[in-house]
This record gives structure tokens, C-alpha cells and sequence, in this order.
């Protein structure tokens, strides 16, 4: 079987080298480490890769500081190991089609068809995470804190907490095991999910006074002003999710939030059952997903963009 | 077995009642939904009370229409089932104590000693679904949609998605089960945790206003006071998960969530990682989870209640 053929290529070669996709998730940097952390107790020395840094929720996983960030690589490895996306490309790294004598390719999305010269792709695993977890079992390893933190970790971020539709009774049962191994789930979920900065509360709590509800409440704006920023010291990325309590009223189908930026304003947009923002976004020159979808504008005031938007949704809300 | 006698005193009853505690959380009512199901099933009219309604985010599980609210019951049963707490006074209803022949009780909070004819109280379950599970696989029930919908809930609820410290192995294994029986849980979540009505939005919008901290950030407290809640049109029960935004700021220990109430101040505590908030609960007269519990003060002043409990929070945070 295939999973065995991987583990005999990797406990068979010298130089092994891990990679995921730019722009890293929770399941792509907790796929890694637990793979790195299973081949090390192998008595293996593999070297992980990644084009950006790892983000500062997950910098608390076993290993995470052994990650390199590289967007050139300048070493030839026997095996490239391709975690949680199916083309090299996504890994951002410039010249990752040549440092590999062998390529192994591990993912879990429906739209990857594996490539190299052994991949395991099985689209109804909730994350790679899932998959390394069959790998590591098969590799004999059992009872490893470290590298079950590092797989529930992959598993509650790509699984958003066992709520999204992936999530199968496998998923479940995994999580179960890796519990027995003692990890301390509370501190993982809290870490990676649900911790707060207090700029970031501080952030939440403003920008809620901003709702602005169209349209008996199926269409929702927040506004978050470069004065907001000011004032509670909190930076771009602490906005996050933020647009989530727009979507989330009753009755609201459309959620739009504008972020002024130094010489733009950002819009993002969700919608909840049927309206495609990514097909409005590309009207504004933007782009995205059917459901989460954004666009930016540079030569509008704030209240022009939000009437041109407004415009735009009414005639697409039922 | 205790299971086997619970389920034999039931089945040969004719005039069954459940109920559970006021002011009802999704165990509570997840886990009557779900025993009441299972009872009909079975051939019985068992009937369900409780002192106040179904909270608006619950009202979509089956059966709920069916409970009874009342703060009397005039009529007299074969057996009572009291479920998710160990106190008949807990459940608001005034002559609970002199309508039932026989008494049964099904918990599973550490503080419950276990009273009447029967009871089965297991403090390792997550939830009293987890111990409704058991009942309902004994009785021969299996792959009830609507059963499993209810249980998936309950399970759900009272470990604030699979993220508390009570979710074991056994928790996930039975999610597992349950999701094999075709519930749709991502509707589930959606309804029961994400949507937020339009007066649960400005309540947390207001509530957030609130926020004290203390003891360089370990505690934290949030406020609702009456005129909150009358100026926002909202409920009660739209302060369920309030209290996890304050918790969740990073560097927090314990967080404390002040409702005002007619005649009363009801006080709910979270902590993240050590602090027994059930040992400090008890010690106001009430009662809980070590991370997760509260209490309630009829006597004093809103900021004299803060006081005492700041006072007795301070000598516990490190």
C-alpha cells in the first residue's frame, strides 16, 4: 500500500526535506512538525522549509523554531516531501523543482491529483493532518505528546473546531486518541483559536458600534478606521474574524467590513446561504470565494464606496 | 447495573415527567429532548417541565414545542426524572417534592451526591447527554436522527465545542457516533452557537463596554445590568457565552460575568488554566465545573459583590 511505500522511501533516504504552501495554516505547520518530529525519533535529520513565518499563534508547537524561511532553497535533498497542497508553485519557494532527487506528495484537498513519484491524496481526510497521524501509526510510533499537539492542532484549525462539514466520525476518533495521549487540548485550542490581544478586544468592542443594517437587516456593514487602529494600538491583522459577528445576525445574508487603510480602503465580504461575493468583488476589481470575497479601493472617500456597495447588494438580496 | 434498574423503573411506568434546572442551557435541554424521544420510542407518554422557556437558540430541536413551562405541577407522576442537576430545588418548580412516587436522578456535576429512588451520577461525563447516550444505546435505541440531534447538542454545548476540559475520548467517540447517524451538525452549531439574534448583538456590544481589568489582566470582569438588557430587548438567555470574551483576553485567568437580575446579581466565573472557580463559587453559596461555575447574591450592592469577589479572586491568581 501506498503509505507504506512512503514511509520505506523516507526511513530509506539520507537528506529529507518537508514543505507546505505559502501564507501557512494550522494544518500545513502542524502536518510538518508532526511528520518532522515522527522522522526524527526514526533517528532521521529532515530539514522543514516555508516561504513565510510561522504566525504567532502557532509559534508555541514543539519544533516550530526548526522551520526554516527560505523562498530559494540551495541544497539538493534525496526526498522533498509536499505537505497540505498538491503543486509545487504553491510553496512560493523559487527553485523548488530542483533540489529533490525523489518527491512525495501528502494532501488532503479534493482539487490535488498528487503528483511526484509516490502521493497519497485522500480528499475525505479533514485535514494532512490526518493523514500524517496514518503514517505516524504505521511508523510504530505511539503515545508522542509532542507530535499529538501538533496533529490536534492541524485537526481543530481545518476542521474550525470540528464544525465545519469535513469533520467525519474519523476526525472525531483521532481527536480522542490524541487526547489519551495527555496533550493538553486546552491550552492548544486556547493558543491557537480562541486567545485575544486585549488591542484586539479593544478593536472588536469599536468596531461593533459601527453596524450599519440595509435592507430589513439581510445586508450588515462595520467599519474599522485608521483612527480605530490608533487609538487601541492594534495592527491589521488583529482583524481577523471580526467580520464573522456581522454575518452572524439572524437574518443577515451579507456582511460587508471596510478597513481604511493608509492610501486604500479594504472591503471584505461573507455572505451566509446564497449571494456570490466573489462575483460582486470582481466588479469592484477584486476576488475570492462565492462565500468570502474582498476588493480594495484607492480613489473613493469611505461613504462613496459604501453607497456604490450598497447599491450593488440591493439588487441581489431577496 | 444502575442503567439497567434506571431503565427498568421507566419502562414498566406509566405517568413519566422529566425535568431539569431553570434557566436551561443546551445539556439540559439536549438531554430531556433526547430521553423524552427515547421514552416514546419505547411506547411511553412521558411529559417534560421546566420553569422557564426554551432559549430561542435551542427552540429548532426536536420536540422542544413539547415541554411544559411551569412553576407548578398539579398532578402526580409514577416517576420523576430529574436530569443535569442533583437538586430538586434547582429545577424553580414549586411543589416538585410532592409529585412524583419515585424519584430518579441523572447528572453528571462533580457537586452532585445523587438523590432519590434511582440515580446514576457519573462526574466524568462531559455532559448528561453523554450518560443520556448510554441510557438510550441500552434501551435498544440506535441511528435516531433526532435522538442523536439532541445528544449531539447537549455534548456539544456543555463542552463549549469540544474545547473544555471535560471532553474526553469517550466524548469524541460518541460525537463520532452521533455524526455517523446523518445529523446535520454544521445546521447545529450554526443555529445553537454562531447565530446571534440582533439584541444578543447589541447586548455584547454594550457588554463589552463593561470590561475591568485587574491584577495586571489576570481578571477580568463584564457587566450587564437591567437597563442593559431593557435597552437592548434582550433576554436572559442571549448572555450565554458572553462571558468567554472577556476569558479569552490574553494574560486572563478568570473572568467574571455580573447579570443583574430583578431581586437578585447572578455571578458567572470562567478560568482558563488552574483556578478552581467551583471551590470559589461554593464558597458564595452556589456551585459548578473548576472552570466554569457561578453563584448568585440577593443582599448587597452590585459593586460590593465585585468587591468580595476581587478580594478573594486577588489572593488566588499567581
Amino acid at each position: 500500500m501506498i503509505e507504506s511505500k512512503i514511509i520505506n522511501c523516507l526511513l530509506n533516504s539520507n537528506k529529507i526535506a518537508i514543505v507546505s504552501h505559502e501564507n501557512p495554516d494550522g494544518d500545513c505547520i502542524g502536518s510538518m512538525l508532526a511528520l518532522y518530529l515522527a522522522l526524527t525519533k526514526k533517528g532521521k535529520s529532515p530539514r522543514m522549509f516555508l516561504k513565510n513565518n510561522v504566525p504567532k499563534n502557532l509559534s508555541f508547537l514543539p519544533a516550530a523554531n526548526k522551520i526554516e524561511i527560505k523562498d530559494e532553497i540551495d541544497e539538493m535533498f534525496d526526498v522533498l516531501v509536499l505537505l497540505d497542497t498538491g503543486e509545487l508553485e504553491r510553496t512560493g519557494i523559487k527553485n523548488i523543482k530542483s533540489c529533490y532527487k525523489k518527491l512525495v506528495n501528502i494532501d488532503h484537498h479534493v482539487t490535488s491529483e498528487g503528483i511526484g513519484d509516490y502521493y497519497y491524496i485522500n480528499s475525505s481526510a479533514a485535514a494532512t493532518g490526518e493523514i500524517v497521524y496514518q503514517l505516524v501509526k504505521l511508523m510504530g510510533i505511539d503515545n508522542d505528546k509532542d507530535i499529538a499537539t501538533c496533529l490536534y492542532t492541524s485537526i481543530f484549525t481545518d476542521t474550525g473546531g470540528f464544525k465545519y462539514s469535513n469533520t467525519t466520525s474519523v476526525t472525531h476518533q483521532i481527536a480522542g486518541d490524541l487526547i489519551n495521549m495527555g496533550i493538553n487540548f486546552v491550552y492548544i485550542v486556547n493558543k491557537v483559536f480562541d486567545e485575544m490581544s486585549l488591542s484586539k478586544f479593544n478593536l472588536l468592542k469599536d468596531t461593533l458600534q459601527t453596524l450599519e443594517l440595509f435592507e430589513e437587516n439581510k445586508i450588515a456593514f462595520l467599519t474599522i478606521t485608521k483612527e480605530m487602529f490608533e487609538r487601541n494600538n492594534a495592527s491589521r491583522d488583529e482583524t481577523e474574524n471580526i467580520i464573522n459577528f456581522a454575518k452572524n445576525i439572524e437574518g443577515v445574508e451579507v456582511a460587508a467590513l471596510f478597513i481604511e487603510e493608509d492610501s486604500r480602503i479594504k472591503v471584505s465580504l461573507r455572505s451566509k446561504y446564497y449571494l456570490d461575493v466573489a462575483a460582486i468583488s470582481k466588479e469592484f476589481g477584486g476576488g475570492g470565494h462565492p462565500r468570502a470575497a474582498g476588493f480594495s479601493v484607492s480613489n473613493l472617500e469611505l461613504n462613496q464606496i459604501k453607497n456604490n456597495l450598497l447599491l450593488r447588494l440591493k439588487s441581489d438580496v431577496k
